[in-house]
């Protein structure tokens, strides 16, 4: 019987300006799936770790995007998954991205890649719907492509690839909990006009700064005037650990997702690593428990690992 | 005594989704200055059109951003500017942008280059705010480094030259007067969130294109869901020349600036000429006097032709 092993990476979506639109993957921390197709149309669940994630699949997130893709299928056949989640939920950088996008992949390997990637990431959309109510693609697409990505449109789905340059990222996951349909929720439903065209001004220029690989330009359009101010208010020390990551030679950067992890770039691993000393500074002053990793921006999205 | 002769772009601001951030530049039409270094710290300007442009310094736009520039510099000298203007003011194809631009442009040609790009854009400003009220550099930076431009930021100004591929321009301008005060009154101050982020997202989308030469994506995401809907009232038979554009196999396009001029983007030349005669049948239809350009993206801005 096949089995495949899926590593499928955590992810930070918005890159600060770029609310809803743009996200990357990371190479550290990932879930690490092993799947198994059956011969029945079923969806087995099996947890590998101490999360006690349901594993009914209707409630699972990995249920939701395979139920999805089998709704698809012809064939009269199911998957089994071993699930062992290295991505703490709740963190903000994607952990429902990863369990649905990495179900999607292993299972479209195992499928002998029957569908393309446009088509993995709307199906692991679904499973995404499962975790936040809403099925949207801001983690997925970069779970799934790897890299840099820019989703011009959810519907229909239009997923651009971006270039980038080498990035170093340094991660700080609070741990408490940010809802996020509560960080959804306190955002304003109505913007000034003049602070829209500063974002896109600056979503502009992170999109080139990535393309051209221009390190500068990447750090002056890492600015949000319209999600940051208010949302960083559920992150204790947020603007101290922006302050002392700058003054650490960070090119920038703010919230993961919707928090309350914390992302920071930076061009080398010496840079990432005073950025990690000067985070975990402010928090051990502040007494918030926390979680730290320093990793770099994953070009491959989930990959299988080995398959027999 | 030195001369030099400039050829001064007209220039396509906003590029639909990009408001006040996005604009290139276009071979035709141009305006002409011709100018001469003066021994006295003065301005003088001889229109050689029959535009009737005020000639004293203050009022004009070419003498608005010369004067800024002498006030930077410790010489007694001046300039003499004979200017035959080709983009005829009001057109919304960056007609003041071309003379503050030219004027600086030849200027700093006239001083041996003493001024930096980015100096430049910022001196010709100060023609531009003579002409609107306002200091705004959406035409004045493709002006003056051609190409596509991205002004992510005006205070610091920082300007972005963006790659892009080969595109030709159909440029209609009904002879109708929209005032740019006027247009900008009629926008709402305040935007749905939702939207703007979909702004944002063909934001991104046009700037990836544009560095891609990717032509598909280039004509997805000029897409504006915030501005043309309603300055397209302005602008007769809007709606139906971009009908009859997209039939006749154009990428797409929208308002120039604030209008009334309309432009849209074509891969090649014979794309470009079948969407100039859809555009004129639409106005000859409608009854509506016009003039029409069919011309490249400009990847030098303003030139120097001649200097001895």
């Amino acid at each position: 019987m096949p089995v495949v092993t899926v590593h499928t990476p955590a992810t930070v979506a918005n890159i600060v300006c770029g609310f809803d639109v743009l996200g990357f993957a990371l190479n550290e921390p990932y879930d690490k799936l092993v799947m198994r197709l059956l011969p029945e149309k079923t969806v087995r669940i099996i947890n590998k770790d101490n999360y006690n994630l349901p594993i009914e699949p209707e409630k699972n997130v990995i249920g939701g995007a395979l139920l999805a893709m089998l709704r698809e299928l012809d064939d009269n056949i199911g998957f089994e998954i071993e699930s062992t989640k290295n991505i703490k939920p709740g963190s903000g950088i994607g952990s429902s991205a990863a369990s649905a996008a990495g179900a999607i992949v292993g299972a479209n390997a195992l499928l002998n890649n029957r569908f393309g990637k446009e088509d993995l990431v709307r199906l692991a959309m679904y499973g995404e719907q499962i975790a936040s109510g809403a099925r949207h693609a801001d983690n997925i697409a970069p779970c799934i492509y790897g890299g840099v990505t820019l989703i011009r449109s959810n519907d229909p789905l239009d997923i651009i690839p971006l270039n980038f340059p080498p990035l170093y990222v340094t991660v700080i996951h609070p741990q408490i909990e940010v809802k996020t349909s509560e960080a959804r929720q306190i955002l304003k439903k109505q913007v000034p006009l003049k602070d829209a065209i500063t974002q896109w001004a600056n979503v502009g220029g992170l999109v080139a700064g990535f393309m051209k690989g221009d390190y500068d330009l990447i750090g002056r359009s890492m600015q949000d005037v319209l999600i940051e101010p208010i949302r960083s208010m559920l992150i204790p020390g947020f603007n101290d650990l922006k302050k002392v990551s700058m003054e650490a030679g960070a090119l920038g950067g703010g919230i993961s997702g919707s928090g309350p992890s914390v992302f920071m770039l930076s061009k080398d691993e010496a840079t990432a690593r005073k950025v990690e000393g000067a985070m975990r500074r402010v928090y051990e002053k502040i007494d918030v428990d926390f979680h730290i990793h320093v990793t770099t921006v994953n070009s491959q999205g989930a990959t299988i690992q080995a398959s027999n």
